[in-house]
């Protein structure tokens, strides 16, 4: 194997965390020699060991002259484990190859200059695109101190997304339902504003998927208009975002999180810096109605859109995402397709913030 | 080749008189003998030779004794040329192969008894649904008295087909709406209504595309809201269905259709058939606004639908399709998912009705 088939080897490898790493990111380590793989590792949870020290743990002397291959930088500091670098360099591999260069400001390129320091050959940036799409989020969140958000919504093909009277079980078939199970589930966090869960008392869990930790679930209720209306969001852990005190009969399980308004508007980008601050949410999955879609696009702070399509016509309805419209066309909030796929009877579109 | 293969290869053959052979039926034919092809043919015309009497020309005597694939059953009545089971009979083959009976009532099963009579061995069905899939509209025509109706309508991840104003151009990107100058090309007729004309002023010709006929242009304003309006379409031939008498100044090249109102809006169902009988339509593209497709979509006289998405928000403005919204959602009109493709920047999903 080279160099690169041991890269997308490592990578595969990081993927394996998705659903329980969170928040730290997902990494693979391969350690090879004479182009033979003699150990792998990953990060699989976060506290447990890092997908280095795993690797090196059963390569055992074998690491001595081989080649490491990880797909973020070594940390090079104490976290909740030591550094990756002081165990590399007693390990004694000739060379270590890194995909991108850890983003956290406690990295950032201090694992690898200890470790070329330590007599250690290191190269970064093969398949660094790929490492980077791998945990956008947790970059995001160390580059622009907020969470990679990504916009799931559904309509017809007349754009609707519910009845004039917020109907909207079932527009999707069960598949469809199955999928935004799977996005919850590989999701840090889940976003909801109080029209929808008045409207449709959701639980927001992954059901029915693996789903070995559940996404944190945030409601956004400036005024705290679902306050003692029973909902089922209340019955177990979740964050309420609100301009309002904490109400006396609140549950204990239920944590509130000061918003700021403007214009009597919830501040969205004050409030993502504070989930990914508070939290360390990397991926946040927005599950909302039309208004609050709305003003998450226009405060382009959307980086990705998940449209699910079903294939009827309703006539007449809401609109799946509402804001103040754009004067001229050219002016319309643009993404770029990344695909589009058939999921049984329903589309779904995938787009990200055009570059 | 197989039989098979020999019927793929006449299909194949039949597709190329798609843009010239209206308002006859595409066919495609192939001669074989030993599993060689000897002689290919296909219908460009009407009023030229049709498929069987060109293959019969180019195989000349090697016919006699051999099989002839066909992908419509030949005709046993003289139209526009003589029919084709007196040519057959002469060529003395010993096996003929037709995909598709025709269902034409001067024909429907009358070539293939007249050519048993003529003692050829007649067979009937193979890949039949293709061959009534490739002359959907003919068939439709013959079997409904109706064209085939394709919707064509673009729309936003919002599900606005434009601003609040009408301003919708340009929605999609130019591959995208080359790709509806393509559909032109392959339509017997285009459909609009007088909202979109007097909005857009469009010409709904076929341009910069292949398009050696163009699709015949229908304008439905029954209230002849249109007229002295110096619209584009009116420069051209055109037929305005309406419910009002003929203008003294209009211009001889604008033919009249008269239209059935019902409580005040036009009868689409009695227009199709207008269209079938008197023009024989056998593919009709409907490209108008929310409501005429609404009313379309509403009379269940839609066979396909063509939707193009554009990856941009405009937060407010028009539907691409307005009815008398449904009270459930499980009344919703229901297609099924074609297919989906990229076009350049926009998607492009494809539906049919649900079985």
């Amino acid at each position: 194997m080279d160099d690169e088939a041991c890269m997308r080897r490592a990578l595969e490898l990081a993927r394996r965390g998705q659903r329980t790493c969170t928040p730290n990111p997902m990494v693979g380590c391969v350690i090879a020699k004479d182009g033979e793989v003699v150990a792998e590792g990953w990060h699989a949870k976060a506290g447990g060991p890092h997908a280095e020290a795993v690797a090196l743990e059963q390569a055992g002397a074998a690491a001595a002259g081989a080649t490491v291959y990880v797909t973020l930088e070594p940390c090079a500091h104490q976290g909740r484990t030591p550094p990756c670098t002081a165990a590399l360099a007693a390990a004694r591999p000739a060379r270590l190859v890194a995909a991108a260069r850890d983003p956290n400001p406690q990295v950032d390129g201090q694992g690898l200059a200890a470790l070329q320091e330590a007599g250690i050959a290191c190269e970064e940036g093969l398949l660094a695109d790929d490492a980077r799409a791998l945990n956008r989020g947790f970059f995001q969140r160390m580059e622009k101190g907020r969470p990679w958000v990504t916009l799931k919504t559904a309509m017809t093909l007349d754009g609707r997304s519910a009845l004039a009277d917020g109907a909207s079980k079932w527009l999707t078939g069960p598949a469809a339902r199955r999928r935004v199970h799977e996005m919850r589930a590989a999701s840090c966090a889940v976003l909801t504003g109080c029209g929808t869960a008045l409207a449709d008392d959701p639980l927001l869990t992954a059901r029915d998927v693996d789903a070995p930790r559940q996404p944190r679930r945030f409601l956004l209720d400036a005024e705290l208009r679902s306050a003692g209306k029973g909902l089922r969001l209340l019955e177990d852990e979740l964050v309420i975002a609100t301009a309002k005190p904490r109400p006396a009969d609140l549950p204990a399980h239920v944590e509130l999180l000061d918003v700021e308004l403007a214009d009597g508007k919830a501040d969205l980008a004050a409030l993502l810096r504070a989930m990914a601050a508070r939290w360390e949410i990397n991926e946040l999955l927005l599950e909302c109605g039309a208004r609050l879609a709305g003003a998450f696009v226009k405060a382009d702070l959307v980086d990705e859109i998940k449209l699910f399509v079903a294939p009827k016509y309703l006539g007449a309805g809401l609109a799946s995402c509402d804001f103040a419209g754009v004067a001229k066309i050219a002016d319309a909030p643009g993404y770029r397709f990344a695909g589009v796929e058939l999921i049984e009877d329903d589309a779904l579109l995938s787009m990200e913030r055009a570059a």
